[in-house]
């Protein structure tokens, strides 16, 4: 507390990022990071882009990758938003679309940063509870709303959303922006990009962290209708012109052009995923469908936080969240088939004990 | 406009940054990047951190960076807070530490993103004109306000306020802050970052952009109490957990590791500076003392804008606002001397025309 902060520092509770650990030979699977590298072209890109240029100002609007994505994804250069990660891009994204006299509508258990960007920009929201199978009703959402948020994959679930279910929030939602946060969607979904010439009130926010293996390089970006990306550039322009540096920008687009790399990675993480959620099962774990690239689960008889806690004794770290409703999961997510029976091993001397 | 875009993002007057011309071989003097490359130290230990721990998220708080600049200016590590280049610190500067209810002041000829920033948070900000001579005039802050920010030296015109006057400022203003933006202090300027450990209500912001020939990597600074630190690292934990990328922690670090490259290519661009600014006092133009990498000049016969835009025919681009006070003056970023020599043919050519 100071008496120099601004009103809306006092009143913020601000997000809990995943512990980032500092020590070293930790099996770290809290955090969702993919645990293969990106790809060789990404890094030539990267060492090739550190040169004398860095003297010089990235391009502002990052044009180069905007015109990567928006080829990669059959759009126009117009409907691509890039920033400093997704959560920049989701940051900005709450400041100019979502902050409207009605409130905005989310899921009770979502990305827990979102209920955050509410307290910054001062939006008031309203909280739609998941059925008892963490599904999202989209009957739930008809009512007056300034906006629609939810992650598809949902996290921390795996759970997804199929496209007719966001088309039908599409349609009964012309009135205002339907986000969808798709920082997992290359495991198992499929993209709403496919639905933004259709729709003008449909976001796509996707991130560079997971399936290409650049959460150390901070990327992600925007899809959607040229007006909303002018709303999201102008608040960028009045924040920070140069969001990404020069070698974000190198590697971000190397990424785009590694799409064999891509793909293995994305299908080795599924197939471990199938494999990892089978394990799991067989130790009496209830999981949650995931097309994501974490698993959510719960065993009937042992309570998650001592679990967690007891895997970290054992050089193991998952997520736990203490929200009601899920206080009894854990977020496991999907590392190497090693680290995965590393994890299974611990679990099983846990549950015996 | 859009019926999607927020009320904020409707009134909204966003920054316009120098341009970013892609055409070759212009001489670019209008962004104040500086003439020469960064270390080579700072080139290796990005090689050295394009790896696969690109696929890992980075320390949220850049810790290993902190600690480095903290022990760079002699301070603690709970004294320094990061961003994503000084604009960023700047944005979060402003949402934390600046919105209160009496008005921010600040010159009327100053960094003109700071009127920005005041639109994107809702601020009230009053203008207080410098002299006719563009100095800041401390007496003429002695009055209510919700904080007080300026460039030092300041910009567009290259003035420096010394630490004297900075310091009155801190005495005479102890309800709230005073934020010392030092972009360009190492080229000729004291820092006030001298001042830290006997005034709470002092914050100093700093970049690597240009006195480290870093424009390209995006890494700022902000120095203080660690109240107002924990104001900063609130917002920014509030809107993005992981605001630099691996790649600009491990260049920013390197950096700092080499003082004699940092020292000589200041001490460069201040020996250009000054025969530069010979060559214009030569040519009739009037320079105001610079203790920046870049001269503010007129001609008394010439038309400003006139100027630029012959320069720009002639391959060169200079900075040109056409802000009242300052619309018949030329910002010029020094470039190499080679670079300087053809800026000022090019302006002998024009003069005679």
């Amino acid at each position: 507390m100071s008496q120099y902060w601004s009103e809306v520092v006092h009143k913020l509770t601000p997000y809990v990022p995943g512990e980032q650990p500092k020590i070293d030979r930790l099996i770290k699977l809290n955090t969702n990071e993919n645990p293969y590298p990106p790809s060789p072209q990404v890094l030539a890109a990267i060492q090739q882009a550190a040169s004398a240029d860095l003297r010089l100002y990235p391009d502002p609007g990052s044009d180069s990758l905007r015109d990567t994505i928006a080829a990669y994804h059959g759009l126009q250069a117009e409907q691509i938003f890039i920033g400093n990660s997704s959560d920049e891009v989701l940051a900005h994204t709450f400041q100019a679309l979502l902050k409207h006299e009605q409130p905005l509508l989310c899921p009770d258990i979502s990305y827990s940063f979102y209920p955050v960007y509410c307290g910054l920009y001062g939006i008031s929201y309203r909280s739609i509870p998941l059925d008892a199978d963490f599904r999202l009703n989209v009957e739930d959402y008809l009512q007056a709303n300034g906006g629609i948020i939810f992650a598809n994959p949902n996290a921390p679930t795996g759970c997804l959303l199929g496209l007719d279910k966001i088309e039908f929030l599409l349609q009964h939602n012309r009135d205002s922006v339907v986000v969808v946060d798709e920082a997992y969607v290359d495991f198992g979904g499929s993209t709403a990009i496919a639905l933004i010439n259709k729709y003008p009130n449909l976001l796509v926010i996707q991130t560079l962290s997971k399936s290409r293996s650049l959460a150390g390089l901070r990327v992600g970006f925007a899809a959607g209708h040229p007006d909303l990306i002018a709303g999201l550039n102008r608040v960028k322009n009045s924040f920070n012109c140069y969001p990404l540096d020069r070698l974000a920008v190198a590697g971000a687009i190397a990424s785009f052009e590694d799409e064999a790399h891509f793909q293995q990675n994305c299908a080795a993480v599924i197939a471990s995923r199938d494999r990892l959620t089978a394990s799991l099962n067989d130790l009496g774990f209830t999981v949650l469908p995931s097309a994501a690239n974490f698993v959510f689960a719960r065993h009937p008889q042992h309570n998650a936080l001592q679990l967690a806690q007891g895997l970290r004794a054992s050089g193991i770290i998952v997520r736990h969240f203490k929200q009601e409703r899920i206080s009894e999961f854990l977020r496991i997510s999907i590392g190497t088939d090693v680290e995965c029976e590393a994890l299974v091993s611990a679990l099983k001397i846990l549950l015996q004990a």
